[in-house]
């Protein structure tokens, strides 16, 4: 039998882009891990059952983070004064070579757990290094914490310092290592295909890995026309390619199986009709497109195509693992390129980027982000009674309050798949 | 005789706009109310003087929100769905309204300071409502609380609710007595003048102002070339006005005593050509220019010329209050800005946007925002102990990774013309 309870409070969701649900002082009925349904008041049959009551909290879908970089998470908020490919040669490949000492990354990794935790993201969608005892120890860590993820080994095996090149056949075996090993172990946590990008990665492999993704059905993720500079370094090394999106296509990693693109900032109409197509989710990561002067991605013309979208911290290209901080920053984008666009892309409302930052990442994962019938039941409840507040505010202004100006400590629980989820443990070396 | 101690800590600062001065494991001693000078050791002289001892945190001079409006703290992180006159209309001006109640404005103002001193902001240039009470209450708060600002009751005579359109006479007359009752009322806390903005007053009160201004050599605040929709209703308003900065200056307004222009996102090169004559101080408020879909302000530019600037919140067209959130603002606007200059205007450094957050707009307030030798001590004590780190980070590192991931609960100390300030009453209604 499956337990049932139901939790308490001002419950708001998003079950299209367009707008809010919101039931006042009602109820969310968890049957398993599944959402039974939202109701104001308890029938009958259901007035037995456990209620845990939050009072005049707020409920919410737990946040999808849908890129990350896990052992980033070292450089958070540290050596953000470069660009793409010379921040990766600077900082981030040197960090990434320290995860073949597992000591080493289980401390990186279980504070990187917990941090998302504190910062309620229940689901992510996780790049590791491309080692493999380090990315299998950071899957454990997720299954342990009780968090959703989708967890990658990073293949890469051309332009890259000697101590991240792989050989290529190593690549390939380790990858499939992984997914044989780690493809049923848990039920949230799974494995996911990672090549880094186009400029790590020949084509030999490239093909490799997307052979491997459609035996296997295992879903891909990788990153897409970040910046200037690695476009034009792909145009290099492909000079005969049809575009950046097209590599990736041939090798069938382009939506043949559920695929995340990070990035997307300068994709052309060539290939926004191939994600359009090929239903290939977007990871939209304002922060780090900022922080690493990539520029604005066109995520009104994507939204208003059909390409899938969510949100992404990118740690530690962005410098916040919240996904509020994420919100924030891709709403005061998409006021810049309302501007710059002549009034044509339209600026986008709390309401659409909270939908994006839980139902629209969380299409990736399944039935998650949302409250309604049959979704998994992953939630935040947010007690916002510390910001100060003059007059009475709805439902929904103080959802706009806490996203703009809130923190990890107006989130008093976290539930993943119908569990209430503790703070997660830290190891140190 | 003045009071003299040492706090010792690990003491970062920046004496130029280019670089970081730091003194690890060193005492900043403290004469009266300011900086005696910054040492490795105390001296034979020194070595019998309290010293507050803060082991290994940070110490770096307080912020500074060279623009802020204390009665929208009322609205922070609500209505940022319209760009900046439709904004004022719906949001914006109803609030204001208010601040005829003197009790509604306690409640509110002390909240305001409080959360100032929360997030180590030492000394701001606010802008309060019409209502003269009220803003005369601020100005209490302010002292009581121990922070300093300059406060500004707000001229207003056209185009504006008729709850918020002074008649003219009262308007100039209501300033005055605020200028005469505040002037030398505290050491900390002074009154500006604060003219809100062309479209809101004639040039009959535009010039009093000037001349008030001149008479009694008072500051000056107010907002400069914000959104295209502003500037447009200023040119239609104005249609032979030379350009906006123009305005101000015939009136007297611009420069003649030092003055504070909020924002400066679309002035052009004769009105900065004026700024820089003039030493007119830029507020620049990248947080609301996003907000409020205005767009990326020419700091480089302005800085490179000379123009004095500053960095403001400008809460509520801001969300955020607190000066780390700005200056993590002000960096990625400043990327994306060069991109869009194709690689001319150099993007921000931390170090840099840290000048501007204490030594640039703590010009305006004399010698504050520094720890060199006769500077006013205002200091702020991090605790970034609860920040992962996973290597030994320079003082540098530490400073960067507390600026983009910390909050309020690494400041453990603030002090403000050598003064330690504790929290801050908050009245309520």
């Amino acid at each position: 039998m499956q337990e049932i309870y139901a939790v308490k409070g001002n419950i708001i969701y998003t079950k299209t882009i367009s707008e809010y649900t919101i039931c006042e002082n009602g109820y969310v009925v968890v049957l398993g891990k599944k959402v039974k349904g939202v109701y104001e008041k308890l029938d009958e049959e259901l007035s037995n059952i456990k209620v845990l009551d939050y009072g005049d909290a707020i409920i919410i879908p737990g946040f999808v983070d849908l890129h990350v970089h896990a052992p980033q998470f070292a450089n958070i908020g540290l050596g953000l004064d470069k660009e793409l490919m010379p921040w990766l040669e600077a900082y981030t490949f040197p960090e990434e070579g320290k995860y073949n000492d597992v000591n080493y990354a289980k401390e990186v990794y279980s504070h990187f757990v917990r941090d998302l935790w504190k910062c309620g993201t229940t689901r992510a969608s996780v790049f590791g290094t491309i080692h493999k005892e380090a990315t299998k120890l950071l899957m454990d860590l997720f299954a342990e914490a009780g968090l959703g993820a989708y967890v990658g080994k990073v293949n890469m095996n051309r332009n890259s310092p000697d101590y991240l090149t792989e050989d290529t056949q190593a690549s390939i075996t380790d990858t499939l290592e992984m997914l044989n090993e780690y493809k049923n172990k848990y039920e949230l946590v799974k494995p996911i295909i990672t090549p880094r990008f186009v400029p790590s990665c020949t084509i030999e492999l490239l093909k490799s890995l997307g052979d491997l993704a459609k035996q296997t059905i295992t879903p891909v993720q990788s990153h897409l026309s970040e910046n200037l500079g690695e476009i034009s370094f792909v145009k290099d090394l492909h000079p005969d390619a049809r575009n950046y999106a097209n590599i990736y296509d041939e090798a069938g990693l382009f939506g043949d199986v559920p695929t995340i693109m990070a990035h997307c900032v300068l994709v052309n109409e060539e290939e926004i009709e191939l994600m359009v197509r090929k239903r290939v989710f977007v990871a939209h990561s304002p922060n780090s497109n900022c922080n690493l002067s990539s520029g604005i991605a066109p995520i009104r013309r994507l939204v208003t195509r059909g390409v899938p979208v969510g949100l992404g911290s990118d740690v530690s290209g962005g410098h916040n693992l919240s996904m509020m901080s994420v919100i924030v920053s891709s709403a005061q984008v998409s006021n810049i390129k309302w501007i710059e666009s002549n009034r044509v892309d339209k600026p986008f409302t709390t309401a659409e980027l909270f939908y994006l930052a839980t139902k629209g990442g969380g299409k990736f994962f399944g039935e998650v982000g949302s409250f309604e019938s049959g979704y998994e039941f992953d939630a935040l409840i947010i007690d916002d009674s510390n910001l100060p507040t003059f007059r009475p505010l709805s439902i929904e202004e103080r959802l706009q309050k806490f996203i703009y100006t809130g923190d990890d400590r107006n989130i008093i629980d976290r539930f993943v798949a119908g569990k209430k989820i503790t703070e997660p443990n830290c190891y140190l070396r």
